[in-house]
């Protein structure tokens, strides 16, 4: 007997928030980041280009660290479901007329052919790639359990959860719209900004039941392509805890948290990479979206303090004290 | 601009793990243990039957409670993606030649049309629907956040997880192997029996990137037909500590746990309703495959003891104390 | 073989802190709170007085709570060590030309004979007592667990923790010497008011290893004799952040929290108790201090808020939005 | 005014569990368990010795492991209260005919003078100190917490809790009378054999608010002198979660756990420190006992199941599978 799935073409699609690639300044501290206090394995290091990935990850790294002279982000890239999305993605950006490279495999070392282009209304430069090799641990950080890529260390990061992106309200409808009907996002929460009711404040988006593999956030600065920050997944909110009393006591810049939002209903803390100066969330929990009639949830002005902060350490919108800033990080884009 | 997806047809597929309708001796009993001690809010009474849902489900129900002659499971239900996917799995049953009854809407209030059938190989009663209210709860027991129907009360489980299926060993190849052609299970791990190396003695499979939504057990007694357990999942591995602190001063029939399953990461504790003497699973936490090309993992005889008890109370395929069989509770279907 | 220390006279001591009587002008409301909501037992009610305990308490009550036009602090009773200890405070009480009345047995129901004055320098309602009943809880309430007098339910508070009292900068200085010399509390942590480096703004003292059985600080207004909160304790971190999840979502006030203390590293979370509006702290957590020779630990202004909120939700202390004042609830005394 | 402590005396009294000094074949093997992975600050290291302390331990250090060839236990010591205290307890030694030594100050690196004699009935080496150095640690461990020595690290350990002696049936009943009547232990909860109803099987006893600083079980061979373990604290059950995780992913030898006990109320592992072959206890949570007017509990034989269980990975006093024998580790005493 066939599969019933075989007779039918569900098209090109995005699987899953892959990997970023994050100029840093000083690679070392961003690795005493990533590695030594996150836990994250370095599965391959190429000169100035650290190749990383969290214990729960089979692939080769979900996490590339660039030393280089800006702290920008040099990519954000989706995994597709299928071998072929690759290649229909990329017919479907020249049908639209937009600008795609062809990133040739090994690029990021472990990593297949990929395509790469600016995100419509964003400038964030995307890549959508299939193949990732799975290389083993060494043997010393090899897990027993079969599912878990190497034993888990530090403050016990398992996996990249989402990217948060930053861009202009001139042009945020169009790039959350885009990233709906091209790449397949589907809004799950999101609010307008309170005094332009026609223009996102913030849109949370998923290709899987979490409630957003990418966030598109208006910045309020006419800037493009900035990085909010990117998220890596915890087990417990009592692992976000234990993060936020280790990393109070290091010396890193403490960004806000822990709290749980109620957009999401995740518990949050941001930190900023000592070496990069890009904001990472340690993100733990939140509810699935199992519904496929699911309706997005707006947020209106009076309960979006709500939605930013349950409980917990306030997200505010003010510039300030303790990192509480929104307005991105280093993360600007050539 | 049109949706890319609008212009391919991904076929009919289940969404999610829906509801279930257990039969029960004595619905009062049943109501302390579901809707008193775990939280569920009683959505609706219609004479002998109650309707019960977790606080983060805007659906109608994912419980059903049956007041019955026997404890049997009167139905596992899984929604499917879309509208006209009840109509194409009816389409598909038939030309399969396997018997399929079209179920009036309202049959389960607040649920619409759906087709009923007995797993090939297993026999159990399985219903596919789409349309289901979501009603609002009562005011008093709303919450402010608006993905929760209601406000987290008891022991704070928050929806329904997965089912687990117990078969005969002579079908359970071929009910597992029917689950991923004609439903769309993707295997996700798995065992065949020690003595057995053909037979399986346990398939994990989901249609979403949990590890499981549907579980298919060996029974090792010839019989089909039996639930194992119906899971409802919480959200911290300490919501399943305070679950079994609660619950073992409680007069329930206690079963085993908390512990971590190492096949699917996650915290278990079974306990029985005291209503029906139904097996159901107290479940937090556990990893996300989202990578399109998982391999299904094996897990051998030597490694099988982590696979069902990373640590914690173990789970013993031994008959004996405190509720430690694995042969099934009452679940016997017709 | 007779025991060492029958030898010696260690003298009059406190043991812990005990019951506190809050007057509160809607019972119901506080009942709601108390005994529904954070899950104590409602061990007796006495008209318009009821006595609650918590599931970890074996005396008949911590807890009064009398229905009254004002919703101030009738009593901050402590216990002494040895049935003497109430005759010889008593004594030494007189000695000090301080006045103090018996209080006959029974006045609270299920306590024995107290002593009652006014803190000086606080003018806070003190008693101490030695006798308490041990009451079972009505069968159907019994844990199974002997060290539990009843099953945990609700937010599972376990005991009574401490006392938080405001007064006058005035005469802070004065009640929390005596506080030391009389009544054998030791100073744990302890701050000056930034202006005035000879008067304490705040003073954390125990006759236990905890950091806290008692605070003394100053409400900047010249003011004596407020409370500032009461504080019940749970198990762990894990259980202030489900109370806050809850009581979010609750019709209380809600004050600050969750976050975790610099100064006893405990979690906290502060709320408003519907009924008396007096603030109620949910705490877990903290370090024990067993060495003798324990050095109090003073705060300097420039890490004092590291000291009120190392991570979580920051402390402030300007009044302000979501209850973050400091100066105090309803609690003025008579 | 004077304080009214200060008019009484006392007399000679323990105040905290406070080093022990265990003999290991392995330093190397014994500094990764307790220094790499339990987190614990080597101090100093003096040749074959090396001294460590937990992350809130103020003191010079609370394990001292000593390489040598025999993995036996060289001392269990306790702190007194007072600098007197020492002296007080040589004569009350002395008068009892017991053989007592002392130990010079330096015996062990940052200790005062410490007195040396062999528990009766028990043979275990107990020394009783008072002076200990508080040394501050390296600048870069140090923490931003006064409370703490260091920074949080590793598995989170944070202070010594108890210790767990085992002795033979025929004299156990004389070491714990012994311990009550001479180092004031008070008798918390209790068993006897379960066929000799006038012979202790275990009690736990403490000098703090603790339900136990010291337990003495009875080992079932006639031996004396055994170590069953040794006890380090962790804030939270998530703590031992999170470190049974781990530590089934390493090549230790994994005891029981996690559970907890139904005596104390606290959450249990147990785990074999690879260097020493000695069972370590990770420890958390539990209730505090301050009634003075505690009555010990007895537990039955029918409910003594539930004393070391109330759930999780049951112990089981039948020797067996990955190290549930309660016959004690390599630990026998010269």
């Amino acid at each position: 007997m066939s599969k019933l799935s075989d007779r039918y073409d569900p098209g090109p699609q995005l699987a899953q928030c892959g990997t970023i690639n994050l100029g840093t300044k000083n690679l070392e501290k961003s690795l005493f980041f990533f590695r030594d206090t996150l836990g994250m394995e370095e599965v391959e290091r190429d000169g100035n280009v650290s190749y990383l990935r969290c214990y729960q990850e089979l692939g080769h790294h979900s996490l590339v660290l660039t030393e280089q002279e800006e702290n920008i982000v040099n990519s954000y890239s989706f995994r597709v479901k299928r071998p072929q999305d690759v290649e229909l993605f990329y017919e479907e950006l020249k049908r639209q007329e937009i600008e795609v490279l062809e990133i040739p495999a090994g690029s990021e070392t472990g990593r297949g052919t990929a395509i790469r282009f600016l995100l419509p209304g964003g400038d964030h430069p995307l890549e959508l790639y299939y193949d990732i090799e799975k290389p083993l641990a060494p043997e010393h950080m090899r897990s027993r359990l079969p599912s878990n890529s190497s034993k888990r260390r530090g403050l016990g990061v398992r996996r990249i959860d989402h990217f948060n992106l930053q861009t202009s309200p001139a042009t945020i409808n169009q790039a959350e719209q885009w990233a709906r009907d091209t790449l397949g996002f589907k809004r799950r929460e999101f609010a307008y900004l309170p005094d332009r009711p026609d223009t996102l404040l913030a849109s949370w988006m998923s290709v899987t039941p979490q409630v957003h593999d990418l966030a598109i956030v208006a910045n309020g600065m006419d800037k493009t392509a900035q990085l909010h920050h990117v998220a890596f997944n915890a087990q417990d909110f009592s692992d976000v805890l234990t993060a936020a009393d280790v990393l109070r006591d290091l010396d890193v810049s403490y960004g806000v948290g822990p709290g749980k939002h109620g957009i999401g209903q995740a518990m949050y803390l941001y930190i900023f990479d000592p070496g990069s100066d890009h904001r990472v969330e340690i993100y733990a929990g939140g509810y699935m979206i199992f519904d496929p009639d699911w309706e997005a949830i707006e947020w209106k002005k009076e309960n979006f303090p709500d939605g930013l902060t349950w409980y917990g350490d306030p997200i505010d919108v003010k510039p300030g004290s303790r990192g509480r800033d929104t307005t991105g990080s280093a993360g600007l884009h050539r």
